[in-house]
């Protein structure tokens, strides 16, 4: 009992520290916060923020794992009354922008630290290839979910584009100035609105070779020793 | 005449403070750079390297400019040989890429730094929107050689269009850790194909409610207070 007790404070401590430090990120930036701060916020000694966190980074790659554990049951809620795949896209990526709200400023400054897929932090880096391909699931989900026909040859690329596309509303929402991200929603509403009526139309023989273009591309796109 | 030199030996002196400026980013990096080390490279004093450049972003700013002044001949004479659409696409980003080559990885700094379009530094910000409607006209130019009909509603977005296109491949290209960024040009092949066969199918009639989306979603992009 004693040992799972330990184990309990343990994660008390550690989930502190990660608030501690989120908090600190969305009021004073992500670069300008030290783990000095970060310990003193939480209530810990610098030492013991080591302990649980070597670095900001870790911090951040804990904020990830956080919402790779949340997300899916938010998500799946979210999708539940939708019917159509044009519904169920536009609720998977509102349920991202609900989650992330209050961390959108600084996802912007993690952007900047991060664009680059080599940096462990980068959503198309090697370390966040399980969180990637758990959040394709949710496209793949939503494709299978509406019944919709799909080219045999697209099939398995799908999900992936579905998630590229996602990535780049976000980035898009992440730096939106408009009223209430307002740009963002009406981007999203062509957006949907323009795959669908592609999705639907790329099943015509006469767009054979467009659909074959497209999955040599993202082929390409993968490339040999990259990991999207 | 007098007037005349002095111009012309601060303009040498301006010049020599960028090119020492560019030189310290490519081997040092961006950010670890400071004005100090960048006049005592080009062998003026710091009050004299403030005088032309009020800080490193002026000189970043420099750059974009004499990029500005530079390229359009580059490009025209890449263009030249170059008949088809596809080939004119081509030739336009190649010529980037040869220009740009030398100062790749100083670029993927330089975008962690300016990813935000508020960030004057930004490709996509208000500062940079002449040399963005410039690069812009390099695409309208290579639509009007290739002779290809393009439908009306499509016209007035397309060099746009293509501009954001060729900043994604910019992008990849940046990142591209692959030999002689070999990914990037597969990915570049296979994209113009994918590009030159979409805008052939795309004045067909039963592409027409695509069309529609696909200029609905141009002006979304570009939304209220952006200005890309």
């Amino acid at each position: 009992m004693k040992t799972s007790r330990l184990t309990e404070k343990a994660e008390d401590t550690r989930t502190r520290i990660l608030n501690a430090a989120l908090g600190l990120f969305r009021r004073k930036g992500f670069e300008q916060t030290t783990m000095r701060e970060i310990a003193k916020e939480a209530g810990v000694s610098l030492g013991n923020a080591y302990y649980y966190f070597e670095s900001k980074e870790a911090l951040v790659m804990a904020f990830y794992e956080r919402a790779h554990l949340e997300l899916p049951s938010r998500v799946t809620a979210a999708v539940a009354p939708a019917t159509s795949l044009e519904e169920q896209l536009s609720a998977i990526i509102d349920a991202k922008f609900a989650y992330f709200a209050s961390n959108r400023a600084f996802l912007g400054a993690l952007f900047r630290h991060a664009a680059d897929p080599s940096n462990p932090l980068s959503p198309f880096s090697t370390e966040t290839h399980h969180i990637r391909e758990a959040d394709q699931q949710h496209f793949a989900q939503a494709l299978e979910n509406s019944g919709m026909y799909v080219p045999k040859d697209l099939t398995p690329h799908l999900p992936k584009m579905l998630w590229l596309y996602q990535m780049s509303l976000i980035l898009f929402w992440i730096y939106d100035r408009s009223p209430r991200q307002r740009n963002t929603t009406l981007l999203k509403e062509k957006s949907v609105a323009l795959l669908i009526n592609g999705l639907k139309l790329i099943r015509l023989p006469i767009l054979r070779s467009v659909r074959k273009r497209i999955v040599e591309l993202v082929i390409a796109a993968e490339g040999e020793g990259n990991d999207a």
